[in-house]
């Protein structure tokens, strides 16, 4: 039997990213975001929504470029933080002691010690009520190398990047592979 | 050492949902996306970005409404399926033997047996490249009562969503609570 919850976010699962951005002054800033995604794949683009009270939505109107430093298990903390504090009033990698690395192709900081990093000019920018969507297509992405298999594929496991669970405010890591995509689902097929 | 990967969607972790809507004839149908996510809080909005070959792209075009069926672990391997076979060549409900139920809310099926839905109109739709962006505004979100604390909150561990790693194709569950949202990272701030 199903229940209504009612009209709201309560959406599983959503990512945990840390947008970094530079402000008017330069100065590095980040903020966790959850709500966005993929959105494309030719170009290769993502999206984040701010609201406009965010620092870094100045930051972004400003600069038109963003980084995503995705992380892992072990920096939820300083994840659940640059959600919490603003750039307005503190410099959050002075707070947690870590480093902001300027990407080469984009005119936005990453966080160095995150193992996955994506850098992304802002192609789009769309007004959909509180939250402002902006779509950054992606011109690399960078990966520890440790984080790579003898392929060069990522191993996730070791990345290790967590969900965030809307409603009730929690996050989890990722558990078992279940299997492959396109390979699963393949003896239901006709 | 970071490595460049390249300008490609390789990006963690991202949603698995099944995508519900009604064609031409009124036939429900059904597809995987992972391209998609949260996209404003108020109106209350998710994202799913569709190429312009699947079946579920016209559906939406004429319908302007979807469900977004959330799927569990232990259908992990329709979902796949959802991902594969086309609407246009199969009944994808009548393969897997999942229930279509009409919304009540808005003009799309969604599958009965999943245990976590939103009903959602489509309010814009944004052409990015080789995806459509549609705007889906939540008109309810529904859930199993089993699913549900004594509060009449979801518990997460229950609904059991998944992920999907593009790039590696992999799906993965998830794993333990790393910590609240908005608390964890309290000790940090100055």
């Amino acid at each position: 039997m199903k229940t209504s919850l009612g009209a709201k976010t309560l959406v599983f699962p959503v990512p945990v990213w840390i947008i970094g951005t530079y402000d008017n002054d330069g100065k590095p800033n980040v903020m966790a975001a959850s709500w966005g995604g993929v959105c494309c794949s030719e170009p290769p683009c993502v999206t984040v929504s701010l609201r406009k009270a965010t620092y870094t939505y100045g930051c972004l109107m400003e600069r038109k470029a963003y980084t995503v430093s995705i992380p892992s298990e072990k920096h939820s903390r300083e994840a659940d933080y640059f959600g919490m504090a603003s750039g307005r009033d503190t410099d959050k990698f002075t707070d947690t002691g870590l480093t902001p690395v300027r990407s080469e192709l984009v005119d936005a900081p990453y966080v160095g010690e995150f193992s996955h990093i994506l850098e992304c000019k802002v192609i789009h920018i769309h007004e959909i009520g509180l939250h402002t969507q902006f779509i950054g297509q992606i011109m690399d992405v960078k990966m520890d190398e440790e984080m790579l298999d003898a392929n060069g594929k990522p191993e996730v496991l070791k990345v290790k990047p967590f969900i965030f669970a809307p409603g009730i405010h929690e996050y989890y890591g990722l558990g078992n592979p279940l299997g492959r995509g396109y390979k699963l689902g393949k003896g239901l097929k006709k």
